[in-house]
Protein backbone atom coordinates (compact mmCIF):
# COMPACT_ATOMS: atom_id res chain seq x y z
CA UNK A 1 0.00 0.00 0.00
CA UNK A 2 0.92 3.73 -0.14
CA UNK A 3 0.08 7.07 0.34
CA UNK A 4 -1.48 8.77 -2.41
CA UNK A 5 -3.54 12.28 -2.96
CA UNK A 6 -6.65 12.77 -4.82
CA UNK A 7 -5.82 14.95 -7.73
CA UNK A 8 -8.94 14.17 -9.67
CA UNK A 9 -11.39 12.05 -11.04
CA UNK A 10 -12.53 9.92 -13.90
CA UNK A 11 -15.21 9.63 -16.01
CA UNK A 12 -15.59 6.32 -18.13
CA UNK A 13 -17.95 3.88 -19.85
CA UNK A 14 -17.91 0.39 -18.70
CA UNK A 15 -20.23 -2.84 -20.04
CA UNK A 16 -19.05 -5.07 -16.64
CA UNK A 17 -22.33 -5.03 -13.86
CA UNK A 18 -20.18 -5.51 -11.42
CA UNK A 19 -18.30 -1.68 -11.93
CA UNK A 20 -21.41 0.18 -12.21
CA UNK A 21 -21.86 3.13 -10.18
CA UNK A 22 -18.18 2.53 -8.62
CA UNK A 23 -16.48 5.67 -8.71
CA UNK A 24 -12.95 6.17 -10.09
CA UNK A 25 -10.51 8.84 -9.06
CA UNK A 26 -7.08 9.98 -9.69
CA UNK A 27 -4.42 9.75 -7.20
CA UNK A 28 -0.84 10.41 -7.54
CA UNK A 29 0.93 8.44 -5.79
CA UNK A 30 3.19 10.70 -2.59
CA UNK A 31 5.94 10.21 0.02
CA UNK A 32 5.79 10.94 3.88
CA UNK A 33 6.97 13.99 2.52
CA UNK A 34 4.56 14.52 0.29
CA UNK A 35 6.25 14.29 -2.88
CA UNK A 36 5.54 12.71 -6.19
CA UNK A 37 6.27 9.03 -6.05
CA UNK A 38 5.42 7.38 -8.88
CA UNK A 39 2.94 7.41 -11.79
CA UNK A 40 -0.56 8.45 -11.28
CA UNK A 41 -3.06 5.51 -11.07
CA UNK A 42 -6.87 5.26 -11.58
CA UNK A 43 -8.34 3.37 -8.03
CA UNK A 44 -11.85 2.71 -7.21
CA UNK A 45 -13.06 5.09 -4.50
CA UNK A 46 -14.89 3.38 -1.39
CA UNK A 47 -14.53 5.89 1.49
CA UNK A 48 -15.63 8.64 -0.61
CA UNK A 49 -12.92 11.08 -0.96
CA UNK A 50 -12.56 14.29 -3.05
CA UNK A 51 -10.20 16.53 -4.20
CA UNK A 52 -6.87 17.05 -2.29
CA UNK A 53 -7.74 13.87 0.21
CA UNK A 54 -4.61 12.27 1.61
CA UNK A 55 -5.71 8.17 1.73
CA UNK A 56 -3.92 5.05 1.19
CA UNK A 57 -4.25 2.88 -1.64
CA UNK A 58 -4.48 -0.49 -2.10
CA UNK A 59 -3.30 -2.83 -5.25
CA UNK A 60 -3.53 -5.77 -6.78
CA UNK A 61 -6.21 -8.40 -6.74
CA UNK A 62 -6.77 -7.55 -2.42
CA UNK A 63 -7.98 -4.43 -3.50
CA UNK A 64 -11.57 -5.85 -4.73
CA UNK A 65 -11.68 -7.23 -1.33
CA UNK A 66 -13.57 -3.30 -0.53
CA UNK A 67 -15.69 -3.60 -3.00
CA UNK A 68 -19.28 -5.35 -2.43
CA UNK A 69 -18.30 -7.60 -5.99
CA UNK A 70 -14.97 -8.53 -5.17
CA UNK A 71 -15.11 -10.57 -8.96
CA UNK A 72 -14.07 -7.23 -10.95
CA UNK A 73 -11.51 -6.09 -12.78
CA UNK A 74 -10.24 -4.06 -10.31
CA UNK A 75 -6.62 -3.59 -8.61
CA UNK A 76 -6.43 -0.24 -6.94
CA UNK A 77 -8.83 0.99 -4.55
CA UNK A 78 -8.94 3.93 -1.96
CA UNK A 79 -9.23 2.16 1.18
CA UNK A 80 -9.06 4.86 3.94
CA UNK A 81 -8.31 8.18 4.76
CA UNK A 82 -5.14 9.14 6.22
CA UNK A 83 -5.77 11.46 9.12
CA UNK A 84 -2.00 11.64 10.21
CA UNK A 85 1.17 9.89 9.72
CA UNK A 86 4.29 10.79 11.45
CA UNK A 87 7.67 9.97 10.32
CA UNK A 88 11.53 9.83 11.32
CA UNK A 89 11.70 14.02 11.42
CA UNK A 90 8.62 15.49 11.42
CA UNK A 91 4.52 14.56 11.54
CA UNK A 92 1.59 15.40 9.22
CA UNK A 93 -2.30 15.52 9.04
CA UNK A 94 -4.06 14.91 6.09
CA UNK A 95 -3.95 18.63 5.19
CA UNK A 96 -0.08 18.80 4.77
CA UNK B 1 -5.50 0.66 -12.70
CA UNK B 2 -4.11 3.70 -15.03
CA UNK B 3 -4.78 5.48 -17.99
CA UNK B 4 -4.00 4.29 -21.43
CA UNK B 5 -4.11 5.06 -25.00
CA UNK B 6 -4.65 2.40 -27.79
CA UNK B 7 -1.43 2.90 -29.98
CA UNK B 8 -2.26 -0.35 -32.28
CA UNK B 9 -3.14 -3.83 -32.15
CA UNK B 10 -1.62 -7.51 -32.52
CA UNK B 11 -2.23 -10.39 -34.00
CA UNK B 12 -1.23 -13.90 -32.52
CA UNK B 13 -1.00 -17.23 -32.35
CA UNK B 14 -2.62 -19.03 -29.54
CA UNK B 15 -2.93 -23.19 -28.54
CA UNK B 16 -5.48 -21.92 -25.78
CA UNK B 17 -8.84 -22.30 -26.18
CA UNK B 18 -9.55 -19.50 -23.90
CA UNK B 19 -7.69 -17.01 -26.18
CA UNK B 20 -9.32 -17.83 -29.16
CA UNK B 21 -11.45 -14.47 -30.45
CA UNK B 22 -9.96 -12.35 -27.66
CA UNK B 23 -8.75 -9.33 -29.71
CA UNK B 24 -5.45 -7.79 -28.26
CA UNK B 25 -4.37 -3.70 -28.18
CA UNK B 26 -0.89 -2.01 -27.95
CA UNK B 27 -1.86 0.30 -25.13
CA UNK B 28 0.73 2.78 -24.12
CA UNK B 29 0.09 4.15 -20.41
CA UNK B 30 -0.76 8.08 -20.05
CA UNK B 31 -0.62 10.52 -17.33
CA UNK B 32 -3.41 13.29 -16.70
CA UNK B 33 -1.17 15.01 -18.86
CA UNK B 34 -1.85 12.65 -21.81
CA UNK B 35 1.83 12.32 -21.62
CA UNK B 36 3.69 8.72 -21.95
CA UNK B 37 3.85 7.47 -18.70
CA UNK B 38 5.52 3.63 -18.59
CA UNK B 39 5.87 0.72 -21.37
CA UNK B 40 3.31 -0.01 -23.68
CA UNK B 41 1.30 -3.09 -22.60
CA UNK B 42 -0.67 -5.85 -24.79
CA UNK B 43 -3.83 -5.67 -23.28
CA UNK B 44 -6.79 -7.85 -23.86
CA UNK B 45 -9.81 -5.19 -25.05
CA UNK B 46 -13.48 -6.22 -23.94
CA UNK B 47 -15.09 -2.81 -24.70
CA UNK B 48 -14.33 -2.58 -28.72
CA UNK B 49 -11.50 0.15 -28.50
CA UNK B 50 -9.60 1.45 -31.18
CA UNK B 51 -6.69 3.46 -32.26
CA UNK B 52 -6.19 6.77 -30.58
CA UNK B 53 -9.13 5.91 -27.96
CA UNK B 54 -8.17 6.60 -24.33
CA UNK B 55 -9.21 3.50 -22.09
CA UNK B 56 -8.57 2.54 -18.08
CA UNK B 57 -6.11 -0.69 -17.61
CA UNK B 58 -6.29 -3.32 -15.17
CA UNK B 59 -3.68 -5.28 -14.20
CA UNK B 60 -3.19 -8.64 -13.07
CA UNK B 61 -5.21 -11.76 -11.92
CA UNK B 62 -8.50 -9.56 -11.49
CA UNK B 63 -8.14 -8.64 -15.17
CA UNK B 64 -9.58 -11.59 -16.54
CA UNK B 65 -12.83 -10.79 -14.65
CA UNK B 66 -13.52 -8.91 -17.80
CA UNK B 67 -13.31 -11.99 -19.76
CA UNK B 68 -15.81 -14.18 -20.18
CA UNK B 69 -13.59 -17.26 -19.30
CA UNK B 70 -11.84 -15.81 -15.91
CA UNK B 71 -9.18 -19.36 -16.06
CA UNK B 72 -6.69 -18.04 -18.98
CA UNK B 73 -3.41 -16.67 -18.79
CA UNK B 74 -4.43 -12.85 -19.24
CA UNK B 75 -2.63 -10.02 -17.15
CA UNK B 76 -3.90 -6.57 -18.44
CA UNK B 77 -7.06 -5.72 -19.87
CA UNK B 78 -9.22 -2.76 -21.16
CA UNK B 79 -11.62 -2.25 -18.80
CA UNK B 80 -13.77 0.83 -19.91
CA UNK B 81 -13.75 4.14 -22.26
CA UNK B 82 -12.69 7.25 -20.43
CA UNK B 83 -15.14 9.94 -21.18
CA UNK B 84 -13.62 12.34 -19.36
CA UNK B 85 -11.30 13.22 -16.44
CA UNK B 86 -10.69 16.21 -13.92
CA UNK B 87 -7.85 16.91 -12.20
CA UNK B 88 -6.22 19.67 -10.75
CA UNK B 89 -5.52 22.54 -13.31
CA UNK B 90 -7.19 20.82 -16.39
CA UNK B 91 -9.87 18.40 -17.50
CA UNK B 92 -10.10 16.60 -20.78
CA UNK B 93 -12.38 14.44 -22.90
CA UNK B 94 -11.52 11.26 -24.25
CA UNK B 95 -9.95 13.36 -27.44
CA UNK B 96 -7.52 15.48 -24.96
CA UNK C 1 10.08 -9.69 0.11
CA UNK C 2 12.38 -7.17 0.71
CA UNK C 3 14.41 -5.83 4.00
CA UNK C 4 12.87 -2.89 5.36
CA UNK C 5 12.80 -0.45 8.03
CA UNK C 6 10.26 1.36 10.01
CA UNK C 7 10.13 5.31 9.49
CA UNK C 8 6.90 5.81 10.85
CA UNK C 9 3.53 5.19 11.76
CA UNK C 10 -0.13 6.02 9.65
CA UNK C 11 -3.23 7.22 11.17
CA UNK C 12 -6.21 6.53 8.74
CA UNK C 13 -10.25 6.15 8.86
CA UNK C 14 -11.55 2.29 7.54
CA UNK C 15 -15.26 1.89 7.10
CA UNK C 16 -13.64 -2.00 6.60
CA UNK C 17 -14.47 -4.21 9.82
CA UNK C 18 -11.42 -6.36 8.53
CA UNK C 19 -9.20 -3.39 8.82
CA UNK C 20 -10.37 -1.96 12.44
CA UNK C 21 -7.51 -2.16 14.92
CA UNK C 22 -4.09 -3.18 12.44
CA UNK C 23 -1.34 -0.90 12.89
CA UNK C 24 0.00 0.19 9.90
CA UNK C 25 3.66 1.67 9.43
CA UNK C 26 5.82 3.78 6.97
CA UNK C 27 8.52 1.37 5.98
CA UNK C 28 11.58 2.39 3.90
CA UNK C 29 12.59 -0.49 1.57
CA UNK C 30 16.38 -0.80 2.25
CA UNK C 31 19.22 -2.85 0.30
CA UNK C 32 21.50 -4.84 2.41
CA UNK C 33 23.98 -2.46 3.03
CA UNK C 34 21.28 -0.64 5.13
CA UNK C 35 20.98 2.09 1.61
CA UNK C 36 17.35 3.44 0.48
CA UNK C 37 15.94 0.91 -2.60
CA UNK C 38 12.61 2.46 -3.78
CA UNK C 39 9.75 4.12 -2.88
CA UNK C 40 8.19 4.19 0.88
CA UNK C 41 5.38 1.75 1.33
CA UNK C 42 2.16 1.70 4.15
CA UNK C 43 2.00 -1.98 5.41
CA UNK C 44 0.22 -3.80 7.90
CA UNK C 45 2.28 -4.71 10.99
CA UNK C 46 1.84 -7.94 12.92
CA UNK C 47 4.84 -8.26 14.81
CA UNK C 48 4.82 -5.52 16.40
CA UNK C 49 7.83 -3.16 14.82
CA UNK C 50 8.45 -0.15 15.89
CA UNK C 51 10.27 3.05 14.81
CA UNK C 52 13.79 1.83 13.07
CA UNK C 53 13.32 -1.78 13.83
CA UNK C 54 14.96 -4.03 10.66
CA UNK C 55 12.27 -6.21 9.13
CA UNK C 56 11.37 -7.73 6.22
CA UNK C 57 8.10 -7.48 3.91
CA UNK C 58 5.94 -9.10 2.06
CA UNK C 59 4.00 -7.34 -1.04
CA UNK C 60 0.80 -8.43 -2.70
CA UNK C 61 -2.48 -10.88 -2.34
CA UNK C 62 -0.24 -13.45 0.27
CA UNK C 63 0.47 -10.47 2.66
CA UNK C 64 -2.82 -10.84 3.67
CA UNK C 65 -1.85 -14.75 5.26
CA UNK C 66 -0.35 -12.58 8.30
CA UNK C 67 -3.87 -11.21 9.18
CA UNK C 68 -6.58 -12.85 11.37
CA UNK C 69 -8.42 -11.76 8.32
CA UNK C 70 -7.31 -13.26 4.70
CA UNK C 71 -10.21 -11.13 3.04
CA UNK C 72 -8.84 -7.55 3.57
CA UNK C 73 -8.10 -4.67 0.75
CA UNK C 74 -4.28 -5.30 2.08
CA UNK C 75 -1.01 -5.38 -0.38
CA UNK C 76 1.85 -5.39 2.25
CA UNK C 77 2.18 -6.81 5.52
CA UNK C 78 5.53 -6.82 8.14
CA UNK C 79 6.36 -10.35 8.42
CA UNK C 80 9.14 -11.00 10.72
CA UNK C 81 11.62 -9.23 12.46
CA UNK C 82 15.53 -9.05 10.95
CA UNK C 83 17.46 -9.84 13.72
CA UNK C 84 20.83 -10.05 11.16
CA UNK C 85 22.21 -11.30 8.01
CA UNK C 86 25.26 -11.71 6.10
CA UNK C 87 25.85 -10.98 2.71
CA UNK C 88 29.03 -11.02 0.40
CA UNK C 89 31.45 -9.05 2.17
CA UNK C 90 29.64 -8.24 5.58
CA UNK C 91 26.80 -8.75 7.66
CA UNK C 92 24.40 -6.65 10.15
CA UNK C 93 22.61 -7.22 12.93
CA UNK C 94 19.16 -5.22 13.11
CA UNK C 95 20.95 -2.43 14.95
CA UNK C 96 22.94 -1.96 11.81
CA UNK D 1 1.04 -8.82 -21.26
CA UNK D 2 4.10 -7.73 -23.05
CA UNK D 3 5.96 -8.31 -26.15
CA UNK D 4 8.94 -10.11 -26.34
CA UNK D 5 11.84 -11.92 -27.80
CA UNK D 6 13.46 -14.75 -27.27
CA UNK D 7 17.17 -14.32 -26.58
CA UNK D 8 17.90 -18.08 -24.91
CA UNK D 9 17.20 -20.58 -22.77
CA UNK D 10 17.67 -21.74 -19.55
CA UNK D 11 18.85 -25.62 -17.95
CA UNK D 12 17.90 -25.82 -14.52
CA UNK D 13 17.27 -28.43 -11.74
CA UNK D 14 14.14 -28.30 -9.97
CA UNK D 15 12.52 -30.67 -7.21
CA UNK D 16 9.37 -29.94 -7.63
CA UNK D 17 7.53 -32.48 -9.80
CA UNK D 18 4.86 -29.66 -11.55
CA UNK D 19 7.87 -28.00 -13.30
CA UNK D 20 9.26 -31.13 -14.60
CA UNK D 21 9.33 -30.92 -18.43
CA UNK D 22 8.70 -27.23 -18.66
CA UNK D 23 10.82 -25.59 -20.78
CA UNK D 24 12.15 -21.73 -19.73
CA UNK D 25 13.27 -19.24 -22.02
CA UNK D 26 14.98 -15.98 -21.60
CA UNK D 27 12.63 -13.30 -23.01
CA UNK D 28 14.16 -9.59 -23.52
CA UNK D 29 10.61 -7.60 -23.35
CA UNK D 30 10.59 -4.86 -25.97
CA UNK D 31 8.48 -1.94 -26.93
CA UNK D 32 6.62 -1.46 -30.69
CA UNK D 33 9.64 -0.70 -32.17
CA UNK D 34 11.77 -3.82 -31.44
CA UNK D 35 13.69 -1.65 -28.75
CA UNK D 36 14.41 -3.42 -25.31
CA UNK D 37 12.27 -2.24 -22.34
CA UNK D 38 12.96 -4.16 -19.12
CA UNK D 39 15.47 -6.46 -18.17
CA UNK D 40 15.48 -9.42 -19.13
CA UNK D 41 12.77 -12.10 -17.85
CA UNK D 42 13.17 -16.37 -17.50
CA UNK D 43 9.64 -17.37 -19.03
CA UNK D 44 8.21 -21.02 -19.34
CA UNK D 45 7.29 -21.76 -22.81
CA UNK D 46 4.10 -23.19 -24.34
CA UNK D 47 4.13 -22.66 -27.28
CA UNK D 48 7.16 -24.04 -28.54
CA UNK D 49 9.27 -20.85 -29.09
CA UNK D 50 12.95 -20.30 -30.08
CA UNK D 51 15.61 -18.34 -30.75
CA UNK D 52 14.43 -15.12 -31.90
CA UNK D 53 10.75 -15.21 -32.20
CA UNK D 54 8.47 -12.39 -31.04
CA UNK D 55 6.17 -13.34 -28.40
CA UNK D 56 3.94 -12.04 -25.99
CA UNK D 57 4.08 -12.79 -22.33
CA UNK D 58 1.88 -13.12 -19.46
CA UNK D 59 3.01 -12.29 -15.20
CA UNK D 60 1.96 -13.15 -12.19
CA UNK D 61 -0.54 -15.72 -10.95
CA UNK D 62 -2.63 -16.15 -14.28
CA UNK D 63 0.17 -17.18 -16.41
CA UNK D 64 0.28 -20.81 -14.86
CA UNK D 65 -3.23 -21.13 -16.60
CA UNK D 66 -0.94 -21.91 -19.72
CA UNK D 67 0.30 -24.93 -17.74
CA UNK D 68 -1.07 -28.61 -17.58
CA UNK D 69 -0.29 -27.60 -13.61
CA UNK D 70 -1.46 -24.26 -12.30
CA UNK D 71 -0.60 -24.82 -9.00
CA UNK D 72 3.13 -24.57 -9.49
CA UNK D 73 5.82 -21.11 -8.63
CA UNK D 74 5.58 -19.82 -12.33
CA UNK D 75 4.91 -16.47 -12.68
CA UNK D 76 6.14 -15.93 -16.18
CA UNK D 77 4.78 -17.63 -19.57
CA UNK D 78 5.20 -17.25 -22.65
CA UNK D 79 1.74 -17.50 -24.02
CA UNK D 80 1.55 -17.11 -28.29
CA UNK D 81 3.55 -16.19 -31.32
CA UNK D 82 2.35 -12.82 -32.15
CA UNK D 83 2.88 -12.99 -36.06
CA UNK D 84 2.25 -8.86 -36.77
CA UNK D 85 1.50 -5.85 -35.05
CA UNK D 86 0.34 -2.30 -36.41
CA UNK D 87 1.09 0.38 -34.31
CA UNK D 88 0.81 4.24 -34.90
CA UNK D 89 3.29 5.03 -37.92
CA UNK D 90 4.14 1.58 -38.66
CA UNK D 91 3.88 -2.74 -38.91
CA UNK D 92 5.39 -5.38 -37.84
CA UNK D 93 5.94 -8.96 -38.33
CA UNK D 94 7.45 -11.47 -36.18
CA UNK D 95 10.64 -11.25 -38.16
CA UNK D 96 10.54 -7.79 -37.04
CA UNK E 1 10.59 -14.98 -12.81
CA UNK E 2 14.11 -13.95 -13.44
CA UNK E 3 17.73 -15.34 -12.45
CA UNK E 4 19.56 -14.18 -9.59
CA UNK E 5 22.41 -14.79 -7.40
CA UNK E 6 22.92 -15.75 -3.59
CA UNK E 7 24.53 -12.94 -2.18
CA UNK E 8 23.70 -13.49 1.72
CA UNK E 9 21.42 -14.87 4.31
CA UNK E 10 18.84 -13.48 6.41
CA UNK E 11 17.84 -14.46 10.12
CA UNK E 12 14.54 -13.13 11.24
CA UNK E 13 11.69 -13.97 13.62
CA UNK E 14 8.86 -15.28 12.70
CA UNK E 15 5.24 -15.30 14.84
CA UNK E 16 3.55 -17.45 12.02
CA UNK E 17 3.76 -21.75 12.29
CA UNK E 18 3.67 -22.07 8.59
CA UNK E 19 7.14 -20.09 8.39
CA UNK E 20 9.06 -21.81 10.89
CA UNK E 21 12.21 -23.64 9.34
CA UNK E 22 12.12 -22.07 5.88
CA UNK E 23 15.71 -20.37 4.97
CA UNK E 24 15.42 -17.11 3.80
CA UNK E 25 18.48 -15.95 1.43
CA UNK E 26 19.31 -12.72 0.08
CA UNK E 27 19.49 -12.27 -3.69
CA UNK E 28 20.70 -10.25 -6.36
CA UNK E 29 18.28 -9.96 -9.84
CA UNK E 30 21.20 -10.99 -12.50
CA UNK E 31 20.80 -10.71 -16.35
CA UNK E 32 21.91 -13.17 -18.68
CA UNK E 33 25.35 -11.33 -18.45
CA UNK E 34 25.82 -11.84 -15.04
CA UNK E 35 24.88 -8.25 -14.39
CA UNK E 36 22.99 -6.67 -11.64
CA UNK E 37 19.66 -6.52 -12.90
CA UNK E 38 17.45 -4.89 -9.99
CA UNK E 39 17.37 -4.23 -5.91
CA UNK E 40 18.21 -7.52 -3.69
CA UNK E 41 15.24 -9.39 -3.05
CA UNK E 42 14.54 -11.62 0.47
CA UNK E 43 13.65 -15.61 -0.90
CA UNK E 44 12.84 -18.31 0.42
CA UNK E 45 15.06 -21.27 -0.40
CA UNK E 46 13.25 -24.50 -1.43
CA UNK E 47 16.25 -26.05 -3.26
CA UNK E 48 18.91 -26.00 -0.18
CA UNK E 49 21.23 -23.50 -2.45
CA UNK E 50 24.62 -21.31 -1.02
CA UNK E 51 26.28 -18.62 -0.89
CA UNK E 52 27.01 -17.51 -4.72
CA UNK E 53 24.46 -20.02 -6.57
CA UNK E 54 22.98 -19.05 -9.70
CA UNK E 55 19.25 -19.10 -9.46
CA UNK E 56 16.05 -18.83 -10.90
CA UNK E 57 13.64 -16.58 -8.38
CA UNK E 58 9.55 -16.95 -9.05
CA UNK E 59 7.26 -14.03 -7.77
CA UNK E 60 4.14 -13.44 -5.88
CA UNK E 61 1.13 -15.81 -4.86
CA UNK E 62 2.23 -18.20 -6.45
CA UNK E 63 6.07 -18.42 -5.29
CA UNK E 64 4.14 -20.45 -2.24
CA UNK E 65 3.33 -23.33 -4.26
CA UNK E 66 6.94 -24.45 -3.68
CA UNK E 67 6.43 -24.28 0.08
CA UNK E 68 4.89 -27.18 2.28
CA UNK E 69 2.11 -24.59 3.58
CA UNK E 70 1.08 -22.47 0.51
CA UNK E 71 -0.92 -19.87 2.89
CA UNK E 72 2.06 -18.12 3.76
CA UNK E 73 2.75 -14.58 4.20
CA UNK E 74 5.45 -14.77 1.14
CA UNK E 75 5.82 -13.47 -2.02
CA UNK E 76 9.53 -14.64 -3.52
CA UNK E 77 10.73 -17.96 -3.84
CA UNK E 78 13.83 -19.98 -5.24
CA UNK E 79 12.17 -22.08 -7.35
CA UNK E 80 15.50 -24.27 -9.24
CA UNK E 81 19.11 -24.41 -9.68
CA UNK E 82 20.49 -22.71 -12.94
CA UNK E 83 22.95 -25.04 -14.31
CA UNK E 84 23.49 -23.31 -17.56
CA UNK E 85 21.50 -20.89 -19.88
CA UNK E 86 21.97 -19.90 -23.64
CA UNK E 87 21.13 -16.62 -25.09
CA UNK E 88 22.22 -14.42 -27.71
CA UNK E 89 25.89 -14.72 -28.34
CA UNK E 90 27.28 -16.26 -24.96
CA UNK E 91 26.03 -19.13 -22.77
CA UNK E 92 27.15 -19.16 -19.08
CA UNK E 93 27.27 -21.96 -16.17
CA UNK E 94 25.89 -21.65 -13.13
CA UNK E 95 29.84 -21.04 -11.66
CA UNK E 96 29.89 -18.18 -14.53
Amino acid sequence: MYLGRVIGRVVATHKLAGLKGVALQLVRPVDEHGESAGATVVACDTVGSGLGDLVHVCDGRESTYALPDPFVPVDATIVGHVEAFDYEGGSAGSAA
